[in-house]
């Protein structure tokens, strides 16, 4: 019985297309098609495509031979654990199924009948993108995501302009600048563009940056971004991601957050710090919500918590001060350990100013790359 | 203010033997005091238990000086959580708190005040266990206890017997048989003693297995058992395990389940067998419950999976056969795996009999050990 071939492909082209592409796959949908990927031949190559409607992600890749022109669409996680489990060199052929909705893959010995629905049925973000264009450096971005993304509140169902990464062009448009905020505190990182960078600011869902993190966090070639109003597109290699922008708008005076005259400055370890810190939280009985008590020392910070039943640690960590000891104020812990794993220089500069502003974490490089911390204000009124 | 020291101890006494004392504490009881561990100095060194009553551990490690006779308990958890986070040289004091039910420790310039329950609630097994007394290589009986666990069903309540691993003299009483059964099959492997052994069987419970698995792998020091009728004590090196043994009788007879005229052998390679189960078993809707038809051909073994949604999978192992093709079996997927997981050596001898009896696996090496796969009888039906 011969079976019509839809393509054939070598596992070692096909399992990244996968892998990309099952990132924006929704396998959990009460919708089945949002489980399933979209394979399209197109000149000579083969196009795997997932999405959420939120965001689609496209990879392409080679096919074995030239000739085919087979759309078909098989459940996403199934697809992506058979063609894992397949020996790496295998060269895996794609037929129709013996019965409508079937498709059935072969690649040396092994053979699988899976489902396949109407690829009609599949949706599309649409990969036109129009708007301003430019490249940055792909693991410049995803550093930048991975330092301000700790700040973002993720339960704050209200400011939906705070739940993304806010990033606009700096004053020169020269650089670009990632920035994130909510009642914990600002995290802001700029970075070099290779052009001119000119849009009104965006703000980019959590989901975005991470597909972009994970994707491309390695990649040596430049990242192109193309923005609209309402979309973004991201095209590094043979994989463009697609995605729908955040409404809103950030607050553009972010920066006066800052407090403009500290009153104390401290120098310390961010290794030494983060690990008084640990130690310290492992009497919290919800180390993400209660609070520690910072006092500045005449030369360390001494970290103090207490839990509900009453037990307690008290941690010290040696640090410079420049300014008057004696100030205490309260903070979350997790996320002053979230802000210390942002810093990428081995000591932290910290600013204080009154009790109630935040303090401000600047780096001993010139990095322009600057962390406010909000204290809890239940704490501070333990000083 | 001068503070009771009550005991003084290097970190790198203390981990080992909370960790050990740790395997026996039941952190989730409703009954507070075996979620503590009970520290006990006694002739300059200091013993560390834990106990959920069915299994008690005691590790005895040195104190950094003499002439302490405390007794104190501490929550096992925060404990060991607390001493693993000091640093790994850290010379850590315990002290009376400021509060009843309170101790404080410090280690550097770390300090932490933590609940103590009064030591005098704290239950024991008792350590005397009389009788029958040998000695095994630990990593031996470590390596037994894994090959058979796969076969224990831990959802049969009905037949308790079966809910452990049976442990008993060989016939000229020189190596102790180590077997597990249910309705999935049967796992028997024998090791060396270092002494002749004389006791009825016993039955002990997995977690007294993985326990022993957990603590003794590694270690070269010769165990120690001593069996009584109701109890077992295993000790090795500063560890010692006391645990009540599981009642009731194995089934002596159990080698009977070997089929005694096989209709045809088959010698497989355990890996390659390994992949192609678990490449048909990527459509199985349910690994753990749904069964894979098992059909022998000529010169290779053919696995299908078909799920209940219809989807399905066929793969090959080529094997050598030394009989009729053509028989064909249902089997549980996962015990399949379980049993070919045990299997030392690199190939393996499969012995068939009749459909319904269950399939025999031999090493290819003279270890004295078989595994016996019981078929699933409702698939058996489909030949």
């Amino acid at each position: 019985m011969a079976e019509k071939v839809l393509l054939r492909i070598h596992r070692s082209q096909l399992l990244p297309a996968i892998e990309a592409a099952f990132e924006a796959a929704d396998t959990r949908s009460k919708i089945p098609i949002l489980g399933s990927l979209l394979l399209r031949c197109h000149g000579g190559r083969l196009s795997v495509r997932g999405t959420n409607l939120d965001i689609e992600i496209e990879a392409v890749c080679d096919l074995l031979d030239d000739g085919y022109d087979a759309v078909i669409t098989v459940a996403a996680a199934r697809l992506r654990e058979i063609i894992k489990a397949l020996p790496e060199h295998a060269e895996i052929s794609f037929f129709e199924g013996r019965h409508e909705g079937q498709i059935k893959l072969t690649a040396a010995g092994s053979q699988f009948t899976v489902f396949s629905l109407p690829e009609k049925e599949y949706p599309s973000l649409g990969t036109d993108v129009a708007g301003s264009a430019f490249s940055v450096d792909p693991q410049a971005l995803s550093d930048a995501f991975r330092k301000v993304t700790y700040v973002v509140d993720t339960h704050d169902d209200v400011r939906i302009y705070l739940s993304g990464i806010h990033i606009h062009p700096s004053e020169d448009g020269r650089k670009l600048c990632v920035v994130a905020g909510s009642n914990r505190g600002l995290a802001a990182v700029k970075i070099e563009s290779k052009s001119t960078v000119d849009f009104p600011g965006i703000i980019l869902s959590l989901e975005t940056a991470g597909a972009i993190k994970k994707l491309f966090a390695e990649v040596k070639e430049p990242l192109n971004l193309t923005i609209s109003d309402i979309k973004i597109k991201v095209q590094c290699g043979d994989v463009t991601i697609i995605s729908r922008l955040i409404e809103g708008i950030f607050p553009r005076e972010y920066a006066r957050l800052i407090p403009a005259e500290p009153t104390r400055k401290i120098l310390a370890s961010v290794d030494v710090l983060q690990a008084a810190i640990r130690r310290a939280s492992l009497v919290a009985s919800d180390f993400t919500k209660e609070g520690m008590l910072l006092t500045v020392e005449d030369d360390r910070l001494r970290v103090e918590v207490v839990n509900k039943q009453g037990e307690s640690a008290i941690d010290y960590a040696p640090v410079e001060l420049d300014g008057e000891a004696g100030l205490s104020m309260g903070f979350n812990a997790k996320t002053f350990l979230g802000t210390l794993g942002s810093i990428a220089t081995q000591d932290v500069r910290m600013e204080f100013a009154e009790r109630t502003q935040p303090i401000v974490f600047r780096l001993t490089d010139d990095r322009e790359e600057f962390f406010c911390l909000s204290p809890m204000h239940a704490r501070s009124a333990e000083d």
